[in-house]
């Protein structure tokens, strides 16, 4: 694997590698004071975020970091970019300035896929940490963690995505991995907030939060986007709170078993009710701890791993 | 000792304890060319910095890299902040990802006593680099540095601090650590510029510089916290200047021993003459100095030190 | 060598020593998964950004630590400038925090050597990363380096620098370097674009870039600084680009050898055809992986070279 762009065709059997691989870092640093690995020492790892991102791009700087790599940050706040490079211009020049990996976030939609186009020529890896509303495949990965490490697996099991769906890459990410790995997705959403061709998705729709609460066993909370909110469709704060945000009273609908998922940043009160945000059965600091391992072991697979032709 | 929030309440004895290991760190380290110790390797810090800092965040910074701790740097302008998410849950995030101590600045005055309550259950520790006008301790910790250094000791010394008393956190947490190390300390300040309640600190007041400056053996002037002023009692800066600045002729009426301490950044001809800045009695960059090592033996103290169930 | 403040005045044999390190740096690194030498560990190397940049900060932040030193970044928006200390305060401060190099970019001319003269007297070495429209000395090096590589050497040579001379520290630093090293160097450029008294400059002066061309063993384009125009004597972009833009038909003009560098960002289409810029005969991307290597070996000269009294 040279990148990690999408979850879209991601093969199933590398995506189980990369968990794999993640749960074994987790269970060889858990406990330890010291935690840090040898394995990227002299690799070059460059984080270039065209979009703010505290945890996302903490996650990947520290997943480098316990790997001994060199990490070296680049935002738009700072960058050529306001000089008004391009995007292969900048990708090329932190590449030759030694990047063995480029982790980028833009908010061009395919953005990490043209990037890739590029770099492939100079050898130096992608990895897609959210562009536009397209993917945000480590995000997927980890989000499969959690659910592995809670239920179990992810086989036949039953995940509901929920919100808005229209503007969301985590969702079509989470939508890739989880059918891939088996499981039956189903997107709750008002109309207006689910794209279009959404029925060739291989998921099922539905517009009633309340029907599908008892028969899930994991329900992911979509943050709402009001950074890409272009049209008029999106109902009211409120409206929406009330529809489709997880209350108490929606959260004891749930089974008992049921796992409750949040990309983050959470708005409490708006997508997720605090109480619920806090309970047993909230998975969130977990997704949290998952995502540094998971980019560990992204970073492993496509820096120090052997070479597969993939 | 598991979080460093206040000098208030500071154990005299822990205070000494950090300041013996901060001096040995820093004649560890004097003169050596290679100022590394894996004291801290495969420890994680994040500073997490809600206002403007060069001094502080870099003193910590170094402190963390110079024990060889991974260290991390979240500020507000690149952060989930803009984003809605609380204190709380960028804490626990940050917690989550993998940090052992989290490093915060905060406008909010009890920022980080807040904090640690939160990170206290999952093992995090917190430094407080300052919040609002509450405090800051190791400000206070790395002029208790200097002062031992040019003093010999604090016990028995008398000390003004001058200026905005009010909005002052290094005054307040300053206050807090030079009484309980047995200093008689004074505020010098115009009666606007000093906080309600000051006649039950345990400390002396005047309106009048010139008659303290032959009493003392140290004067700390606080900065001008311009972009903390919300009333219009404050003098002008001329008038500021003129009352409590401490120029040449005034810096002449100082015992020949005393010394002059400022936190920084200076506003060189509002608060300070050029001349008293940059003469020898002032100690102003032997602070900075004292910083780092300070921040590494309070890093120390929390990450390294043995358990002592305080 | 304490410091690198400027190509004017450099000793020929200073600069040729630090392009052999280079190149000996580079060939020791060239295809090595493991990019990494002890040679600068516990040395502490802070970048102190005035102005806007991801080349030239991220090349000197990766040069660092591919010596292992600890690398600190302090810029503009983050920093104390925003409170109002002087650029000495701010250097001071950074030095006793236990910097051992300040990289520096500011925007006015003088600055580095300013800033040189203060931490001279605390051991504190200074290199300019820019300085207004004065110099930008690495940048000079690694544009040799990069015409070693592709010419053989530079004495005798025939280098033509083509654009906004006046607003140039790419340009100044070159033409000391280049014509100390036995260039010939050729300014192209409107007399709008051209410094007072250049004629006095050891260059020849050309208005006519398709005249010079077939002469040439190198054109080096330089960056239209639109964020530097304080005057109205810029031709409009289009005119700019008719008259001094590097297009395909012009490039044939040029010797079957001949090379084409530019510093970067570069605005495509404006300054240079895209067609140009991705040709064999462009050395843009060379020019970025030289520019780590001459920085290396600048930290290296500096830091952990051989005590030589200059």
């Amino acid at each position: 694997m040279k990148h990690l762009l999408s979850t879209d065709g991601l093969d199933p059997a590398t995506a189980l590698a990369i968990l794999d691989t993640a749960d074994g870092l987790k269970k060889t640093l858990l406990g330890r004071e010291v935690r840090k690995l040898p394995t990227l020492r002299g690799r070059t790892v460059i984080t270039m975020f065209y979009e703010n991102s505290t945890r996302t791009r903490v996650s990947f700087e520290i997943a480098g970091k316990w790997m001994s790599a060199d990490v070296v940050n680049v935002s738009s706040g700072g960058s050529s970019v306001g000089k008004g490079e391009s995007l292969r211009d900048t990708g090329l020049t932190l590449a030759a300035a030694g990047a063995d990996c480029v982790i980028v976030r833009h908010p061009a939609s395919g953005a990490a896929h043209r990037l890739a186009g590029w770099l492939s020529e100079v050898g130096t890896s992608v990895i897609n940490a959210g562009d536009g509303t397209h993917e945000h495949p480590t995000q997927a990965l980890l989000d499969a963690a959690t659910l592995r490490d809670r239920l179990g697996g992810i086989d036949g099991r039953r995940v509901a995505i929920v919100g808005d769906v229209l503007h969301s890459r985590v969702a079509r990410s989470n939508v890739h991995l989880l059918t891939a790995l088996g499981a039956e997705v189903v997107l709750v959403a008002p109309p207006t907030l689910l794209p279009a061709g959404v029925e060739n998705w291989p998921v099922q729709v539905s517009h009633e939060l309340d029907a599908e609460l008892p028969t899930l066993d994991a329900v992911m909370m979509l943050r709402v986007q009001a950074e890409r909110m272009h049209g008029g469709f999106f109902p009211s704060a409120k409206e929406y709170s009330i529809t489709y945000g997880l209350s108490e009273a929606r959260a004891r609908l749930l089974p008992e078993h049921a796992v409750v998922l949040h990309p983050g940043p959470m708005l409490r009160g708006m997508e997720i009710a605090p109480a619920v945000a806090d309970s047993p059965r909230a998975a969130i600091t977990e997704q949290v701890a998952n995502g540094v391992h998971v980019r560990m072991a992204v970073l492993y697979h496509l820096l120090a791993g052997e070479e597969d032709g993939s």
